[in-house]
C-alpha cells in the first residue's frame, strides 16, 4: 500500500475547504464522480493527509483545520460526508520574510506545501517558497503571483532537487475552459467570430477581492482567451447570495456560410472552490511523485493544469 | 486559372438556395467569413457552376434555378448580393427507375451530382446514383438513405473509376456539433455527466417532415451523441415562425469535485440550410478533385463531413 | 380552534404526494414560504386531514397513503420533514358507474372530494361527481374533463346545496402564468409581438401521457395564451431524467419604437406537482368554507384558480 | 388637421437619433408597431417637428441634426426609412448660467424643450429649465438630476403657467420593467423570493459614463426594484460590441409549495435609445397638450413614464 502524501497548506479558505472535505468524501464513498485522474503516480485522491495549515485570520488560528474551513467568510457548502477532526490546528501564517525559518521548521514532516492564499501578495508567496526550499518540501503556487514562472526560483529549486509547481491554477471547469472550447469549436468548423462576451458573477471572498482590484485578473482572463479583441469581458460581479457558486453568462455571435448569423448563449453554474480543489489534488500528486522520485525543478506534466507555467510572461 | 466545377443538383430546396446564393455572395464580396476551407484541391468556393437542377415540384420545373430557390415552401432568406440568372431551368426529377437513362443523358456536361433531396426515399437516391454512374459523374448523397455506405454501390463506382460520397452530411455547425463538443469537454476535464437534454426547433419543410416522421432522425442524432443513455432528445418542434432558422436548447448537468453540481445551459441559433451548404461546398470540391484525378470509389477525406460514411451501420 | 377539513382524494399520484407532504411540512415547520393564501375562511394550510384516498393501481391499493405516494411511477421528491402515517389505506377506485354507491358510502365522514386523477376519463370524473353529490360531499375537479363547467352538473349540485368546483386547475406557477404575464407586459408597454414560442419538458407520468395524447392539452394551452397566432407551442417533451421537474423555454420577439427588435428568452424550472398542490390547497379550503356555510353550486371565488371555470367552452 | 408640436432638444445623442428617425419612420410607413399610444391629446407620433437642437460637441455644432445624430460616439442604427434634412443646424449648448438668455432667445418658436443630455450635470439641467421658463416653453427633464421633483421649480413653472415634466424617464421596455414584472408575478402567485440578480451590459456612451460613475444609477435601479435586499444588481458592463443594444441577464430563485425550488432565468435584448424615444414621444405630447391648454406646473399623467416624479426623494 502506498504511503500517503503529507501536505501542508497555506490559506484556510474555500479552496482548502473543498480540498479537505473532498478527500474525506471520496475516501468514504469510493465514488469516482467528478475526479479528473483516479490515480497519478499510483496515488489516489484519498491518499493525501493534511499535516499543517497556515492562516492569518485570528479566528481560525488554533482551531482544527476541519473546523476552521467552515468559519466566515468561507461559504463552500458542507459536503455529504462525515469529516473526522484532522488533529491539525491552524498555525499562524507568516507576515514577513523574518518568519521564514519558523515556517520552515513547521514544515518538518510535510512533503508538499500548497500555497493557496489569495493572489496579490507576491512577497508572501516567495517567502513561503523560500521556507519550502529550506525545509526540502515541494512547493505549489496556485496564485497568479510570479514564483514558479520566475527562472530564479526554478533554478533554486532545481539546484536543491526539490519540485516547484505554478503559477495560477486553471480551474477544472470554469468560464475560461468553456469559453475557449466554444471559440475553438467555431474556428475548427470554419465560422467567423463577430463578437463575444463573458460575465462572471460570484459570492466568495475571492470574488469580492477581485471586484475591488479588477485589472490584473481581467487581463489574465483575456490572455487566456487567445488575445482576441472580439472577445470582451464584463466587470466581475460580487453577489453575496451566490455564496461559493460562480455563474457565468457567455455569448458568441458568429457568421456561417453566406455570412448568415450564428449565435450561442451559455449559462454556466459551478462551485468555484470545487474547480480549484479538483486541480489541486492533481498538482499535489504530481509534486509528491516528483519529490519521491528525486526530480527537482519544474515538472512539465503540470503545465496543462496551470494558467501561467514557466515560459509565460511574468 | 482553374476550370470551374460543373455541378448538377437534385432538389431545389433551402439547402440548394443557400448553396447557390452563397457561391454568388462569395464571388461578389471576396469575403472569407464563414468558409470552412478557402480552397480544396485548388478550388475556391466561387469555382463552382451549377449546370443542371432536378426537382419534382410542378411550380419549380421550368423556372430558372435562381428563381425557383425562392419559391415556397423554401424560406431561406435572400443573401445580401446580386444573383444573376443561372440560365439553368429546373428539370423534372425522376420518379422511378425507368427514368434513369433520361437523367443520365441530362447529366452530360456535369462532373458532380449533388443529391440534396429530402431523406427517406432510398429508391430515388439509388436511381440517381445509377444515373450518375452511367453518365460518369461523381455522386454525393447528402441524405441519410444508405447509398455510399452500401458496399455494393462503392464497388460499382470504384469499378467505374468514379467517386461516390455520403451518406448524411454533418452540418457545419449544428446542435450535434455543439452538444458533442460540450460532452467531450466535460469528459476531458474529469466531470461526470448526470443528465443532458437537447431540444430542436425549426421552421423549414425539412423540419416539418421530420416532425411527422420522427423516429429515424432522432435515433440518428442519439447515435451521433455517443450513445449515452444520460443524454435525452426531446421531440423536434416545427415552429413556422422560425423559417429557416433552427433554435436548439441544450442542458448538461454534471458533477465536479466532491460531487458538487455543475450545470450548463445553451441556446444555439443557426440557419440550418447554411450549415448544409457550408459542408456541401466541401463535398463538391472533394468529389471534383477526385474525379479529375481519376480516383474512383469513396474518398476517405470526406468522412469528417458525414454522419454515416462507409463502415457505419446501414 | 377551527375544525380540520376532512378531505378524500381520487388519484394517488405526484400531485397528491405534494399535497400530503406539503401539509405535513407546513404543520411542522410553521413556514409560510411558497403559500399563496395563509388562510381562507379561517382555515390554514395545515387544517386539512386526508380521510380517504382512491386509486386503481394494484400496488397502491391497501397501502397507507403516506407510503403509496412514493411508489412508482410517482417521482415527486421527499420533502424535508417527518411524514407520520395517515392511517388511511388506499381504497380501490371506481372503474365504472355501477360502483357509484360503493364510493359514496366510502365518502362518509368526508367534507370534500378532490378529484385529482389524470385528465381524459370524463366518465370516471362524472361518476365520482355523482358519488360526491349522493354523499353530500363538495366536489373539486382538477382535470380538464368537463364537469363543473357543465350546466347540468352545476344545477344538480346547486339543487343539492353542495359546492362543485372546477375544471382544470391553473398551476400556482407554471409556463402559462409566466408566458401570459410577459405577453401582457409587452402589450401594456406598447410593444408589438412578432412571434413567440414555448417548449415544455417534463419527467412525470402526466407528461408521458400528454406526449402520447398531445392534442387536447396543447389546444388548451393555446387557449390560455389569448388565442394569438403569433404564439406557437412546441410538442411536449417527456424526459425521464427531469423526474417531477418541469423545464420550459420561452421566447418572445417583438418590435419597439421605430420597429427595432426586442427579444426575451426565458428558462423556467419548477416542480409541476408543487404548482398543483399549491392551488389544490386553496380549492379545498374554498370548498370547505362553502359547504360549511351551506353554499351549493359553483363558488365564484374559485375562478382565478381554474383554467376552465363555468362559462368556458366545454 | 392638428398643428404639429414644435420641439427643441438638448443633447444630440442616441436618444435623439432614435426620436428623430422614429418620427420619420412612422410618418413614412404608417406603421403602428412599437408605439405605446397612437395619439395623446389628438397628437400622433408623426405630429412632432424638431425646430432646434443644442449640443456641446464641436463636431456636431453647425451640422444639420439629421446628420449629427449619426456622428460618433452615437451608434444607434439607421432605421429603414428616408430621413429628409430637418434644416435644423445643431446650436452650441450652454455651458454655464450666463448663457440662459441666449438659449431662451433660441427657443423662440418652440413649444417644448426636451432635455435629453447625459445625467449628472444638475446645474446645466436647471439652466435649461430657466431658459425654458423665460421663453414660455414647456420643459421635460429626462435625466436623473433633480429638477421637476424640486418643489421650487414646480412652483416657478406653475406660477408662469408653463408645464414642467420629469425627472428620469422610465424606459418603454427595459430591465427594470421586466424584473419588476417578474418579482410582482412571484408575489401575486404566493411564491417566496430567495434571491435575484440582474446584470446589464451595453455599448452606448451612456453606458460608458455609468460604468465610470456607477453608484447613483445602481442605487436608483435598486430603488426601482422595491428595495428588496434579496435583489442584487451586478456592476454595469460596457461592451463596445453591443453598440446601442442593451443585454440584461436576470435570475430569480424562489420557493413554491412545500418550499420546493422555482427558478427563472431571463435574457433581455433591446435597443436602449428606442426605449427612451418610445417614452419621450409621449412626454412631448403630454407637454404640448398641457401648454396648449394653459396647464402650468406638473401634469400628473406623466408620472407612469418617470422614475422620479414629484414626490420622490431628491
Amino acid at each position: 500500500m502506498i504511503e500517503r502524501v503529507r501536505v501542508a497548506v497555506v490559506g484556510v479558505g474555500n479552496n482548502t475547504s473543498a480540498l479537505v472535505q473532498g478527500i474525506a468524501f471520496y475516501r468514504q464513498t469510493g465514488s469516482l464522480a467528478g475526479i479528473h485522474k483516479p490515480t497519478i503516480g499510483g496515488l489516489g485522491v484519498g491518499d493525501i493527509d493534511l499535516v499543517a495549515a497556515f492562516a492569518t485570520s485570528a479566528e481560525k488560528i488554533g482551531k482544527d483545520v476541519t473546523e476552521a474551513i467552515f468559519m466566515p467568510p468561507n461559504n463552500f457548502p458542507r459536503l455529504n460526508c462525515e469529516l473526522p477532526a484532522a488533529d491539525v490546528p491552524v498555525t499562524r501564517g507568516l507576515v514577513d520574510a523574518t518568519e521564514v525559518d519558523r515556517v520552515a521548521a513547521a514544515l518538518a514532516g510535510a512533503e508538499v506545501l500548497l500555497y493557496s492564499a489569495p493572489s496579490g501578495r507576491a512577497e508572501t508567496a516567495r517567502a513561503y517558497a523560500e521556507a519550502a526550499c529550506k525545509a526540502g518540501v515541494a512547493f505549489i503556487n496556485t496564485t497568479s503571483d510570479a514564483v514558479a514562472r520566475d527562472p530564479m526560483w526554478i533554478d533554486r529549486f532545481e539546484t536543491a532537487g526539490i519540485p516547484i509547481l505554478g503559477d495560477d491554477l486553471a480551474s477544472q471547469f470554469g468560464t475560461s475552459v468553456v469559453h475557449n472550447a466554444l471559440l475553438r469549436l467555431l474556428e475548427e468548423r470554419g465560422l467567423t467570430l463577430v463578437s463575444s462576451y463573458q460575465v462572471n458573477l460570484g459570492g466568495t471572498e475571492d470574488f469580492r477581492n477581485l471586484v475591488e482590484n479588477p485589472n490584473t485578473k481581467k487581463q489574465s482572463k483575456l490572455n487566456a482567451l487567445s488575445a482576441d479583441d472580439k472577445v470582451q469581458i464584463a466587470p466581475l460581479g460580487y453577489l453575496s447570495h451566490l455564496n461559493s457558486q460562480k455563474v457565468a453568462h457567455l455569448n458568441l455571435e458568429a457568421l456561417g456560410w453566406g455570412e448568415t448569423a450564428v449565435s450561442l448563449d451559455v449559462k454556466l453554474k459551478v462551485h468555484d472552490p470545487s474547480g480549484a480543489a479538483g486541480v489541486n489534488i492533481d498538482l499535489i500528486r504530481i509534486a509528491a511523485s516528483a519529490i519521491r522520485n528525486g526530480r527537482g525543478g519544474y515538472p512539465a506534466e503540470a503545465s496543462p493544469l496551470l494558467k501561467s507555467p514557466p515560459g509565460t510572461a511574468i
